[in-house]
């Protein structure tokens, strides 16, 4: 299923066969094992309700990290194996400590590749989850994301759509061991067409992760919010995904395999224009679900964005719109445009199908408002649930 | 022709009849005035090679203005009364000595109204232009653009359209006298449809402006570039002027009365998107006709924006675009975006006859090309010529 990988191969690493890509000693099948040695660890974790943060940790002291032991989500289907999650963008980094398949705790920082405050990607990971991995033999850790682009550790070459979501863990590089620590990373996808190039880093990894959800649901009959499920009870055979964010992604999910993706950048553009543009809000803004339609409403119908963007600033300056409410406008409108653009592509399938929406609830939320005044619906699938849940199909996978 | 104004009146600032806005001894018709009586000052201007700055003036040490006498500009068809053009916009104030109809000097600032480094308009105003009103017994000042917005000096109401393009000096509004100078604003246009609001300050007097120069063409017989005109040498009843830049307006005028105008955000979003965004370009940027129009028409064909913008971040990651031309890229998509989107407002007229396109000769020539791709005819007309015809036009309707 996967095509030739393309792009250079970074010095000192090799295209492992996948077997010897995570220890043969750390792989151990769930049913040779008693509870008690679920850990791999020799060691108990030390795991308080606030984790200790080393001295050096500057980030800690910026008041926008968190730090706190996450008990609310319970993976399954999981591997025995423990290991650390890391989701690490451009914007943010976020770690999950999972042990014997729950999570355990959570740290995150606005420390992202693009934003690491004059420190290298591997200080900033010793700084934020040393704490997790010193002292264990070897942790495995698992990073998706912009980690994986030549900005970020290592360049990870990008796995050729149509791959299978199942597939992605063969394309996983081993970093290297960094101390108590064993680095992998998830490979990013990309659409290699020279008429319409595309590349994700990161989103794959929810998409594996929602996928995987839904086969669970469906083999355990249990159908929840995933939910891309025909009335028997089968996995839909095609399904439209929207993941939501600084550079939406929709993704045509066939059989299993991922297709064709779009992005939309229509988060960086609503940053931009809400914060440096001429449409900047002077006020603080209010929110209005009536604005937001109005905008969703005037995308949808325009499906363009130059002329109608001036029309929030004209607007405001002859009063047809309240100063306060310039954000709501703007987000209906960008969204609208976005609907209005790429469901053009997946029109036929949207009208039959639920969308599934993977992402953080408010945001996700929008997307429904506004796909529901285009006329479609769609189901709400959590973001981060995702991502945890791609991160254990991989290394489900890697386990085998 | 001109509706309703709308909008408040700012204190101590009354609608004046025309015959009172400027003064009345200041008014000498043209033929009535011998050669040397011709400046209405009694002492002679100080224009040496380099205008004297005054000590105070900070703005003149930053490298960016330039203050420099200009002779290669000849008024016609001007008032004998000597004045000062002011252009001031957001970004930038630019302003021009008018002697005897002749440009004798011309300075220029990045300190725009939304840019005045914690200075009052009138502190940058006299900071600049002291030198060429101080000792002249009164000045006309003649000023367009965002300083009559309410960041500016002093809010000037919006003239409705449609309205005629030789109304405007009915709109004009006395500020103050300040010291020797009278300060007179130009307002700005608005379209008032609560579904399409628009509004326009500075291009307003660039469209009279080119229109004046278009009027003085047919009447003398001198076919040249501003050339709105028939085969049988009579003003078009209809044409469609572009005027590009920051806010690009594109702008409807039949008979002389600007109809309806329309507003792309395409040069806010190539700043933002070239210096902000995922899109910002890390190389030296090389200029490329051929990556321009590749760009020009993917804009075109899709009309859209959001998903397009991504695609030049997945063609530079995945080969298909060399890092140095990212910014031709932007460039030509973005343009071809807006054209695609807004000539669907003016088909038929647009294949009918040449845009006029008013503005800097670099950016014009960018929607010349644009616009030949899409297969329309158009010509070029001097922003700043068109620029001082506007005020100049806007002086003789007040001096009759």
């Amino acid at each position: 299923m996967i095509s030739a990988i393309k792009g250079h191969k970074p010095e000192g690493q090799k295209n492992l066969p996948m077997e010897r890509l995570v220890p043969r000693e750390r792989l151990v099948p769930r049913e040779k094992l008693a509870p008690k040695e679920r850990s791999a660890s020799g060691q108990p974790y030390n795991l308080p309700d606030t984790l200790p943060v080393p001295d050096n940790f500057s980030a800690a002291k910026d008041p926008v990290v968190t730090d706190y032991v996450a008990a609310d989500y319970v993976a399954t289907n999981s591997i025995e194996t423990d290991y650390i999650a890391v989701d690490w963008g451009s914007s943010n980094i976020r770690g999950w400590l999972v042990v014997k398949g729950e999570v355990k705790a959570t740290r995150h920082a606005p420390l992202g590749i693009t934003n690491l405050q004059g420190k290298s990607p591997l200080q900033v990971f010793e700084e934020l989850f040393a704490s997790w991995y010193i002292g264990q033999p070897s942790m495995l850790v698992f990073m998706a994301g912009m980690v994986g682009s030549h900005k970020g550790l290592s360049m990870v070459p990008y796995l050729r759509c149509p791959v299978a979501l199942t597939a992605l863990a063969e394309g996983v590089r081993h970093f290297k061991p960094y101390r108590q620590a064993q680095l992998y990373l998830v490979p990013g996808l990309c659409v290699d067409r020279p008429e319409a190039p595309e590349v994700m880093r990161g989103e794959e990894t929810q998409l594996a992760g929602a996928f995987a959800l839904a086969t669970q649901q469906a083999t355990t009959g249990h159908i929840s919010l995933a939910e891309p499920l025909a009335e028997g009870g089968e996995i839909q055979s095609h399904a439209l995904y929207i993941l939501p964010g600084t550079h939406s992604k929709w993704a045509l999910v066939e059989n299993g395999v991922l297709t064709h993706f779009y992005t939309a950048m229509t988060g960086e553009l609503y940053h931009l224009l809400s914060t440096q543009s001429l449409l900047k809000a002077s006020l603080s803004q209010v929110s209005s679900r009536e604005v937001f339609e109005e905008g969703v409403k005037a995308g949808l119908a325009s499906k363009a964005i130059l002329a109608e963007l001036f029309e929030i600033r004209g607007a405001s300056l002859l009063g047809h719109l309240q100063a306060e409410f310039t954000n709501e406008r703007l987000s209906g409108l960008l969204l609208g445009v976005e609907i209005g653009q790429l469901s053009q592509k997946f029109l036929s399938l949207m009208r039959k199908r639920p969308i599934q929406i993977v992402g953080n609830s408010q945001l996700a939320h929008r997307y429904a408002q506004a796909l529901a005044l285009a006329g479609f619906k769609s189901v709400q699938i959590d973001g981060e649930q995702a991502f945890l849940a791609g991160i254990r199909s991989i290394a489900h996978a890697m386990d085998k």
